[in-house]
């Protein structure tokens, strides 16, 4: 739909596909996994760490960056790419889903919402049109239709109504994209319908029917668990076409990467590599290492002495977990790193799984790995 | 007195001198300045960050490590080297400044002092041969008596009294250094008096019978003023030998460190420069900058295009205020760092200009810069 936006597939193993998407700030390996850059920064991670990880694209919030510092205000620095030094690709949500978490007194129209900040209780509104606006403002190489985030659990009746008004929402957000995008930016259309399988094909269907440079599968990892997840995935990707990408959006945990991707999904964004590292939590290849836990206190060992990633390999366990307990901004510092690294390091043995045409073996080993050893698990 | 501690004075410049001290870890050219590393991490920084500013040698504090995570932990892990990832030489105090700033329920004796942890309540005792015992854990390359840091305001009968007991630490810290200080290791005498001469003649009279590889002036920058501090040095140097390094404690500020070079200090430490980046604060060669105010938030100019240092060169104003304003843990990094690095740029600029013969010059070019334009300063 747009020049210059483009999906490449390179291999193909089962359902499982290795790509490359183009944008104007440069190709990106699929599958994808993009940090969150919540507020301009991927917390506690200089940008170029970020892209040493292998990170090729990441993630920013039109809500936080609406409120704080202004949209407006990112333009006249030079969009968001220039403000926060990161010279690669960005993919900015529309702010649907930070609506419903975070803002008070929400107020719901056909037009849009209208929303009190978390931050000073200031009234915003956000419609399809505005949505567009601001990630145009921000410059975002690939920016995403404005939705209703449906709850979990919910009706059935509300979630078709919520994922109908996210379909209209979709048409108005695509009819201002076409106005305010910039040649090579792409618009993702976002499939809604809760857990609800004859839903997710109508919304597919329609969505289709509008066009989008990629398709993205919304309303997941809202607390319906991994099983419900993996069936509304099994309901969904099959109506999207082969040749977009497709997105799934806030997921997830390694192992909902792994069988996600095993199901034919190219892009994920999540917070947990980062939270977690703020919270002492590590990602290794032999499952989570909580370093709060006291046993950690005297352990020599690093995260993973075979890791490329310095902060994986050149510190101890026991020094991470004093930082921990310390409440040490280096310890979020390398944590964070840490798992950034190891999420970028998983997607890359994933396409070439993929590519070597092992994604089935390398799938069934590596979730044994992370979930089975229990060795670093606490 | 150790074999391998060495100091070498290059260059002199009026009472300025540059030099080199050797260390086990490797040389530290003077006048130098130490980035503070309390917990066994300079906050905020990763330690090959904190190399790449400059910096020859980091300061750890026996108080903070003693308490969290032990000095025996500490020396099981392999010295504090090994732990924090810090290849390059480490100075440490003695913990007797932490004991009267943050320690609870101090009790005094000829003998030493017990006190209550800030951090859990439970009770501790440093000693002379105690606080050696911890440093030697450490594996500090440069070691410092334990002494009784002078409150100010204090009257000189008590300031007297205090030094006294000081210089009988001094010499129970020598002795039980001359039993477990390793070969290369060095033992700094600290002289103490308050902000009155003669006492401080005393006490450097009472360290110099004793002899140390190195002598610092404690008890200053605790309250008494630039001043009275330049004072108190004036009357302290001319009785510290020529060929020893002088080390000023706990100083300070740009134009603090300019003033006592050219008073004939050769080393210091002060944790100004990461707590004020932790706070927004930056330094800069126009003078600070409070990153807070608002009028930073549409300014795109970094902090100092000129400088090698990414945090200052690469990041706008703006960025700075955002990410400052928002409580982003890169806030604190980048600050931290430019700090660092502008701290370490003006120890280099002094010792060129030592070696140069223009210190004068520079000293006055550069206050004037740092405290007149008032271009940057809020």
């Amino acid at each position: 739909m747009t020049a210059g936006f483009s999906f490449t597939i390179h291999a193909k193993d089962g359902a499982a596909r290795a790509g490359e998407l183009s944008t104007p700030h440069g190709p990106v390996a699929t599958p994808a996994f993009m940090p969150v850059g919540t507020a301009a920064t991927v917390k506690a991670m200089l940008p170029e760490t970020v892209r040493e990880t292998g990170a090729d694209i990441i993630l920013g919030n039109t809500y936080h960056l609406m409120l704080r510092p202004g949209a407006e205000q990112i333009a006249a620095l030079g969009g968001l790419h220039a403000f926060m030094n990161w010279a690669g690709p960005i993919l900015t949500d529309s702010g649907g889903y930070q609506v419903m978490s975070l803002a008070k007194l929400r107020k719901m129209s056909e037009q849009g919402v209208t929303f009190q900040s978390h931050i000073d209780g200031s009234t915003h509104e956000l419609t399809p049109e505005r949505s567009i606006e601001i990630q145009c403002l921000l410059g975002a190489d690939i920016q995403m239709v404005f939705d209703e985030c449906t709850p979990y659990p919910c009706e059935k009746a509300q979630a078709k109504s919520s994922m109908e008004l996210s379909m209209r929402w979709a048409e108005r957000s695509r009819t201002a994209f076409a106005q305010h995008g910039k040649p090579g930016q792409a618009l993702f259309g976002i499939v809604q319908g809760g857990v609800h399988g004859g839903l997710r094909e109508a919304s597919a269907r329609a969505l289709l029917d509008l066009g989008f440079d990629g398709y993205a599968i919304g309303g997941l990892a809202v607390g319906e668990g991994q099983e419900l997840m993996l069936q509304t995935l099994d309901a969904t990707v099959p109506f999207l076409p082969e040749d977009r990408p497709r997105y799934l959006m806030g997921v997830g945990t390694p192992e909902d990467l792994i069988l996600s991707v095993a199901r034919g999904v190219d892009m994920f964004d999540c917070v947990m590599p980062t939270r977690s590292g703020r919270h002492g939590q590590a990602f290794t290849w032999n499952g989570k290492v909580n370093l709060r836990n006291a046993r950690h206190a005297g352990d020599p060992r690093p995260l993973d002495a075979t890791s490329t990633c310095p902060a994986a390999r050149d510190y101890s366990r026991a020094y991470l977990h004093h930082l921990v307990k310390s409440q040490e901004i280096l310890g979020a510092m390398l944590v964070s790193w840490a798992n950034v690294h190891f999420y970028q390091d998983l997607m890359g043995r994933m396409r070439a799984a993929i590519r070597d045409g092992c994604f089935e073996d390398f799938a069934r080993e590596t979730l044994a790995r992370l979930n089975g050893s229990g060795q670093d698990e606490d």
